[in-house]
This record gives structure tokens, sequence and C-alpha cells, in this order.
């Protein structure tokens, strides 16, 4: 199953209400089951640089099924996943992507979120998740 | 000045609400004036290959000002911009990309949308142009 | 012998110039014998899509030592170097880029003009080109 | 707003004749608001492979609204934006890209140095920045 255009408009304005709650312009990206860009916004005056960021970050946690934080542990220097950056035309690993599930459990899409301090983005992707029912 | 990502929601509704008038499903995209990615949303069923096209049909109407597909008939054979597709890593020059503009006339940003034939690519996207007053 | 950087803009302001004169905003880019970036300058209102196409007009016309239109009429359908713009991540092959040559007559460098029709462009190009003695 | 072709032209001599002061030569970028290039110079004799970095040294200063260096400390192994330099097609996060405010304090642009040691870079860059009133 993927996440419907609708459900990923609800993720985007809970995270959108997140971020304007916390006080912070971000750009705010959202993925299906494939990994495909289903819907995007970035809120007036959020960083530029982090449009590719926020869809890179939906992209990571959907292409492991995992919050993007937890690879990035896994990928410093020493770590089993050194460098796995380079794969898939550039990931991005610290927090602020987080997989999507259907009420099944199953994984329809991601989130991803970017614009803030990366406990922010964390934040403001989890919020936009969970109102995916 | 740049469109608002409140600008670029109702052009990308009056687009959606077109789309499914005409019962094709669209994939569409907004730049702002310096041709980054403010706002998409590809609808349930819409083409995956359409995500990149809707997003650099509306980064190549920005780029020249003007309609895509006016782009495309200098750029066939023979014609005075022949593979001009080649540069800014990628350009789509047949019709679905339109310049949005302000009420003064000054250009804010572009739509792009794809999905369909060209010719309701154009049709959405300029629906979704003439939203944004 | 490769172009200084004040040939380089010796050539630029005299392209600037005579884009004015003609009423055209034009992104104007000078590469040295190098084929590597020297100078660049986009005047104020130019095409944003004009940016890379300037720069690799003037790479181009470095790359084979010839006027760009020259190629473009070898890269059509049927002639002999069809589709060469897939090579060198990206060539533009209509007129607009022009090599520049020393007083001795040996290339040193080349400018690529963008921004108007292509013969615009071109006759900028020359006119930034003779600039350089 | 967007920075002008002219007051591109103050940073870029700014920053040629403190680069010409402490004898390094350099390559430098002006990035307009949108993050897109507006003029360039590379001082004779430059680094070849610093075209590319005082580019994206202008451009990621602009697309993080801050200081380049200040991106690399956060992005070093253990910090929270280890490898962000995997986005935006390649960033550069050592010193060298300063953001460039109007006279009202809002970004218009942003200057990107290189060719010398890493302070070196930074010192001519905000030379160069501070010439824009």
């Amino acid at each position: 199953m993927n996440i419907t255009l609708e459900q990923a408009h609800t993720a985007i304005e809970a995270a959108q209400k997140k971020s304007e709650e916390i006080g912070v312009a971000m750009n705010i990206a959202i993925v299906d089951a494939g990994a495909n860009l289903t819907a995007f916004a970035r809120m007036d005056g959020a960083w530029l640089g982090s449009v590719d960021i926020a869809i890179k970050k939906a992209e990571t946690a959907r292409y492991f099924d995992m919050n993007t934080g937890e690879i990035g542990k896994l990928s410093q220097p020493g770590q089993p996943l050194f460098n796995i950056e380079h794969s898939n035309a550039g990931l991005i690993t610290f927090p602020g992507g987080v997989p999507i599930k259907d009420i099944n459990g199953d994984i329809i899409g991601a989130i991803g979120v970017s614009g803030g301090a990366v406990d922010q983005d964390h934040e403001v992707a989890t919020y936009g998740m969970n109102a995916v029912k």
C-alpha cells in the first residue's frame, strides 16, 4: 500500500503546524512506499539548501525503513556503514527522516523535514508521521 | 518577489481540481523566482516518471520566463535552440510549464504539470497559474 | 598562453556594452585555454537558465576551437556529429560561443553568451571576442 | 531582493584587492538570493580546482544563510550534520563562503572565495561582503 496524497497533505499540515509552534521555517517532503516524491512544501523563508535535504531524508528513511538518525550512527568513521551517504545519488543520515506506517504497521511512505536543528527536524517529522492514521 | 507557500498551494489546488475534472492524475510542481522548489503534489496513481518532468517543466518555465512549449518549438532539429535540453542538468521543453506573475506582472515563480497528454498538462498548468492573484 | 583575467574583463565589458545597446540582458562567460571558467557576469534580469548555457557555449567553443553554431550544423539528425551534445556533461551547439585568439592567432580561451535570440548572442559574443587584442 | 551585477562587481573588486594585498590568487564567486550564479572571477594563476569550490561555497552560504565554516563545524564525524555535503549536488563546508545582506539586513546573495588557506579565503570573502552596502 502507498500513502495517498490526502494522507501526505495531512502529514505536511501537521508538520507545518508544529513548525510554526516552535517558530522554525521548515522544508517538508513525503515519499511513497516506492520512495518516490508524493508531496512537498517549503515554508516561506525556509533554507533553500534544505529542499534537497528534506527530500533526501524522506527517501533515506524509506530506503532503509528506519529513522535517518539511526543510519547516521552506523555511518560514522569506524562504524559498519561508513560513508553509506555515497549511495543512491546521496543520502542524508542525520535526524529528520521518519518512515510512515498504516494502521496495520505496514510502511506506506516516509516524511523528511529540514530547516532547523536536527532535534527540531526530527520532532516535526515525528509529529507529521503521527498525523497519518 | 517570490511566490509564497500559500500562493503555491492555491495554484496546486486549482490545478488538481482541473485535473479531476478532466479525469487525469497529474504531478504538479511549483518553483519560486529563483527556480527553487516551493511545493509539489502527485495525485494518486499519477505516473512516477512525471515527478521529475513536472519539476523540470516548472524550472524550465522560470529559467526562460516563457511557456515550456514555446521553447520546444525552437529546440527541434534545424531550429535555433536544437538540443538546449542538455543544459541546466536537463530541461523539459514540451507544454506543461508556465510562468506565474503577480498583479504587477512580475514573474514570482512557475508551475509545471505532467501526467496527461501535453495539451492537458498545459491546460492544467494554465488553470493553476491563473488561480494565483 | 591563457587569457588573463584583465582580458576576460575587457571582453565581458565590451559584450555587456553591446548587449545594452541592443537592449537584451545577457549572461556572459569566459573560459581559458584549458576550458576552465575565468570570468562570468549575469546582467540584471537575464534568464536564469542562460547561466549554464553561456558557460557551456564558452566551453564548447574551446573544446572544438570553433564557433558553437558550426558544431550545431554537424550535430543535426543525419549529420556526422548527431547528438554530440551528450558528451562533456552537456554541450550547447547553437550560436553564441566563440573562440578568443591572441595577436599571434593562438587560441587563448573562448566567450559564451546567452540571453537573447541566437543571432544576438553570437553578435554580442563576437563583439566581446574582438575587444581582446 | 537580489544582489545586482553592479553590487556583485563591487564585492569581487574588493575581494580581489584584498587577495592581491595578501599575495594569494583567488577564485571569487557571487550568487544571488536564489543561489544562482551572478558573477565570477578567477585571478591569474589561481587554482583550477577552486573554480568549483568558490561557486559551491557561495551557494552553500546562501543555502543555509550562514558562513560555510559554521556548517563545517557541524558536519564533522559525530556532529549533528555529518556528511551534509552529499546534498544539493555537493556542498563545501569549510570557511570562505559568506552571505551578503542589504542595508535592511535582508540576505540578497552570497560570496564564495577559494584559492588560499581557508582563513585567507574567509578573510577575503568577508572583505568582499563588506564592500556591498
